[in-house]
């Protein structure tokens, strides 16, 4: 049987958000998110690391082909995040803030479908160099 | 007399763009700038650096103070673009298609008018880690 | 109710310092800590990166606003290490060796007084690129 | 008594490999592995890191002094790596395919004997900046 | 008319080589080059940056589209280079010793064929972190 | 003959220094050089790159071999500066202030009385990852 490893894949995405609560009136809105509620979007280069555990294959000395998880999170994430406006064009943000927090546990429960179960897996999103965040923790 | 030394001095900003020329229908538009062009915008942590070329000063031993040079870009170039979306809150980019060498070009010709002309200036912008530009060449 | 995340923030000081054990005499201080036990001091950039863990608030979707941390960090630990000897400026190293590993004891320690109790924390520090720490293990 | 702390060491090789299983056929092979199964080899500059997690000592107020851990890691490592073909210069992948996660869990085996075992440790291997591997998980 | 700009494309690839000149017999070859010299190859991951510089087009903004040097580089250098023993499987270094210099001038002069003649090229190459070349000079 | 390539070399040391002008007064020091004149020093790790320019030699493929640029530096330049005051420790900054530009100037100096001078030499030298300096401009 195989030892317990963790691998990492590190994707990229440009998109654009606003960090609003559709919820609250623009004032309340303006004072909780700052520059970061500004009516016109600013925008990221999100770096996404995805950690996948699990026993390493006797016949590949794979925990997961590294091929095949680049392809998944393209297919599944980077192709639909890339490029696009997080409020406006992904339906998962229309009643849901578009914070690091939130993104990271969307991709998280889009990327859980698609990986054997036997796997666990944890989502690492950078907003900036200097931000960043780990779901689940 | 000092030597004569270049220095650079780095800074960051984020936001909002797309890549458009009003002058062009949506189909050539589309066409030139693919999914640059989606119409919702997308976004990009930009890293910016700025250097400057001179002889040292014999008494403080700098081409520059980098303070004061950060502080030039601060209040000139990062505070008027961060958070911000660079096609429809910057005049500068009402006509001008806010390509990585347009946004150049722009910081370049702002910041001149603010740094000692005896001092040359080179602006060197990454829109990505792995796409970036200088002006002049 | 929110889900667990952590979220990282990036900041960083420059100071001097060396490696002494007030406790014992020069000779053994020199044989245990090598160079960087030299009279003089030398010195680091240090990155310091706090990881704070807990529920996402869902009215913000924030697990603590990354601003409202970095303004904590700024000004209980980087504002008075920043441009600091650590051994003669700092009264915490009086007494204990500024290593890494203590360093990043005593900046967790500051930060535990001024974080809701309901957040974990910890504490990751680059000496340099090639050695870093993190507290607690 | 000392305070539980993590430290990490970076070091780097270089070297080559193929991924081939020898109990498999060539077609099997290059269907599993497709370019990673060329038969002339390709390679990696490998960045190493190694994380030992103890009590910090009264005394020194290290975890262990990191000089000491690179030279360990180069002596029993790197030294033996570095500037190697992994699969025809390196007994341990006579008969093991050289995945990055087999390669981190030589790499710990070699290290667990010379690292005192009131220390914890782990094994951190970049085969490229986006794919890395932890062992043990 | 545009003005002068350059602009900056990073793209990757894997690589086995051994410096070797073929024209020296093997102790001097083992002098000269070291443990670059092993018989059984070693290997990089290299990091390749072309430098494109000439005016900006009034239409697009662009000295020249990323997405279309991105294409080129692709297709006629990383693709052939890409998990390939230089030595080996590129005609290019049956004679020449595949030092970064020299695998630098031979990524220019394919390159050559196929960028504008109206635009200047530059090839950066970076063999590891560092140590990297530039050509022209 | 061989083709004009440059090569970089890239070092570091750890030094304490603070900016301070033996020929003016306290308060003048102060008032220039703000926290960087603290009196109990503050440090950095400096990040060093040689550039060295000239023809490939058509033996080896090499404008000069990064190894012995490597040595040299090592020898003349980090081995001296690395874990000191370069204020108190290096005669060179008695008189002459330690800022980056004159640190790149003292380096350059030094490592051209060992590097043959058909070879034009530069020196890239980072005080932070966001300030750096190169001399010659």
């Amino acid at each position: 049987m195989g030892k317990r490893v963790s691998v990492y894949r590190k994707e990229h995405f440009n998109a654009a958000h606003r960090l609003h609560n559709p919820a609250w009136d623009d004032n309340r809105n303006s004072e909780v998110f700052g520059k970061c509620n500004l009516p016109n979007y600013h925008g990221h280069n999100y770096e996404l690391i995805v950690k996948v555990t699990g026993e390493t294959d006797p016949g590949t000395g794979y925990v997961m082909d590294m091929k095949v998880l680049s392809d998944v999170i393209r297919e599944h994430v980077t192709d639909r995040f890339d490029h696009r406006n997080l409020n406006l064009d992904m339906p998962e943000f229309r009643e849901m803030n578009p914070t690091a927090e939130n993104i990271a546990i969307v991709i998280h429960d889009i990327l859980r479908a698609y990986i054997d179960e036997k796997l666990d897996i944890k989502v690492i999103l950078y907003e900036t160099p200097r931000n960043y965040v780990e779901y689940p923790a």
